[in-house]
């Protein structure tokens, strides 16, 4: 068993704090995809590889790799990582943690010189927030090659292509097909990330093992009734929309709080015309159901639109329900998953299993790769905004959990 | 009985034709008060006073007002009108169908030479929607001598006060006081005024009388719980404060629907931060409560407190309940009102009594002098829209309701 270490944790908050000071912005941390930042986070985190003597490429869409040899050269890779870019106004964990952990875990083997039955990889993605292009899983699809060339067209909010932008950034896009990988070549991948979520402080445990990447529906919701005067229409004479989505959201909230495996969210209501002694003739709002069980999710969603049609349908309110957005749930390698878990055991009272609800590049990964995750405690389960903070001894854990998974994984 | 004729409708409807073409903009109908288009009205209207033999006036907060003698000069009048300013992008009824319905009443008596034993007189309030200063009734409360001259500091839009845009208009905000008049000088009070609300049309008749004007409150609510990621924090562990909020709108929905008499409306809702992925961590939202009952009015309000108290500590949600507004209902006079429905029973099936939601000039006028109003059906019950819009064979009735309620009232 290997107890972390003050250097280790140290280390890790220092090159968090460094990657942190690489931003578009000099009032909070952005850093999209393709941008002079990202150039720069990738060249502080190749420098750092090759320091600890890995063999650095990066490939075709810009995501970064250090390799450290097996026993044998060119041996099917562990690899390990996770993203490099950032949401707008993000916290400095979500994503660099896991480069950073996987940084650190090779390190251990190569300062050793320890070489492992499998080679080991450390990745940097260049895209998972999908901030600049509105995508996903650029990085990570683009080695699993899934990743459509028809992407190249899209064009950011200053009117750059995909394809401008990664010629901007020193890439050849008519390339971009050489960064998929064999699925031979790997045999595993690992990906580190902070929660997002309460579960882990809750439970007072410093990691937890991550059972699946939740399926996700999105629903947009739009409901038609009949504006008027809040003194002079009766009530039973109203088409109120926003009574409408009211009655929807409390069976929204009713329905996913039955079944711990749901969790279902309105997060934005527009109601109008918005004024206070006028009835809303108008309201959309959004809807975001999510599961570890594809059933589960598909089931609440018919309930769901059943109650959003007669929440409107008894008020003589139209309803139009589109679904912009659903994809299955996928879960984690459970090989993988089970000697992480026996690691996680060395460092943790228990073991906590958690669905994870975001999506991760994990999820990309494995369509080609047996695929597992390791989520860190992260503060009051604060993420995507600047308060977002880990305990460095938490990281530190993750570090060793990653170290005794990989040496496990060679005894096997 | 007067029958109404084609002559009377098509005047009235030319009118109000008239008086829509006078407008802040080219594009829709905006009068605000103390305008350069206020003006205009103002001098129309006296134009067709004058015509029909009144004697005008113009006060100092620019009521313009016409007056038809009685049998004895200086006897106390009958005064009858409405309001000539506008909300932004409004009908052409809203306050022109009173005044104009109020001068071709006194037209029929003018034309006749019939003098009553009170005088006559036609009203066109200054002010009444309160759009420039955010102030209400300023014409009707200066008549009543309830303006207060400290409203004269208030400032628009463009950062004029109240006195600098009177003594534009051609006024002496010193001489304010002498707007107000006697309540010897009156005897009563009379409003025609479109419904702004569908009960008239529901039941298939011209015009109503109104019972009173309803009792209001308006609550301002702010939620207080914690944003965070849709997909990973559990049900269970949210403090969603849009869940609290519609969990209250509902209950507000309930307890109104529950009464006749009650009217309840949630016209404003904010979700913040207002991502389709993100719990809802601050939610603010109105209450509008109306009633012809103020104990009604004030039981539900208190109702709706603990509903929304209770929805939020249920959540672990923070709320603050503010009360910017709240004014007791007012009754219409009763012997006005009853004569009105003499004369209506005579071009109705049936009498249809209705209280106002909305605050209308009478309710200032009522402080002072008997006064009752007359409701005319109007179109889907819009109002406060272009689509505004009545049968000009309804206004024409209108028009013999009030001649027809001055001949009852000269028998008293």
């Amino acid at each position: 068993m290997n107890m972390p270490n003050e250097d280790t944790a140290n280390t890790l908050m220092q090159r968090i704090a460094v990657l942190e000071q690489i931003s578009e912005s000099p009032d909070f941390l952005c850093r999209r995809f393709a941008t002079a930042e990202h150039r720069r986070a990738n060249d502080q985190v190749a420098e750092w590889m090759k320091a600890a003597g890995l063999t650095v490429q990066e490939d075709q869409i810009g995501n970064i790799i250090g390799r450290f040899e097996g026993i044998e050269n060119d041996a099917p890779a562990i690899m390990m990582g996770s993203h490099l870019d950032t949401v707008v106004k993000a916290g400095k964990y979500d994503g660099m943690l896991g480069v950073l952990c996987a940084l650190a875990a090779v390190e251990h083997f190569a300062k050793r010189g320890e070489r492992l039955p499998f080679a080991l990889e450390v990745v940097g993605f260049a895209d998972e927030e999908g901030v600049r292009y509105h995508s996903t899983y650029l990085g990570s699809k683009a080695i699993t090659g899934k990743l459509d060339v028809a992407e190249l067209d899209r064009i950011d909010g200053e009117g750059i292509s995909m394809r401008n932008a990664l010629i901007q950034f020193g890439k050849d896009p008519e390339q971009l097909h050489t960064a998929k990988r064999q699925a031979s070549d790997l045999r595993g991948f690992i990906e580190v990330h902070i929660e997002q979520g309460p579960v882990l402080e809750r439970e007072n445990l410093p990691v937890g093992v991550v059972t699946s990447i939740a399926g996700a529906t999105r629903l947009a919701v739009q409901l038609h009734g009949e504006a008027g005067h809040a003194g002079t229409v009766p009530m039973h004479l109203r088409r109120d929309t926003l009574c409408a989505a009211a009655e929807s959201i409390c069976a929204i909230e009713r329905i996913c709080k039955a079944d711990p495996e749901l969790v279902g969210t309105v997060g934005r209501i527009d109601a109008d015309p918005g004024a206070s002694n006028v009835i809303p003739g108008h309201t959309t709002f959004t809807v975001d159901v999510r599961s570890p069980s594809d059933e589960k999710r598909l089931r609440a969603i018919d309930e769901i639109k059943h109650h959003i049609l007669n929440a409107a349908a008894s008020r003589g309110v139209e309803a139009q329900i589109e679904q912009p957005h659903a994809e299955p749930s996928i879960d984690c390698d459970a090989d993988i998953s089970r000697i992480m878990a026996e690691a996680v055991g060395n460092h943790c009272t228990s073991v906590q299993w958690i669905p994870s609800g975001a999506g991760h590049d994990t999820a990309a990964m494995l369509e080609m790769t047996p695929s597992g995750m390791l989520f860190v405690r992260c503060k009051g389960g604060i993420s995507h905004h600047p308060d977002e903070s880990i305990e460095a001894e938490d990281g530190a854990i993750a570090i060793k959990v990653l170290i005794e998974t990989l040496q496990k994984l060679a005894q096997q």
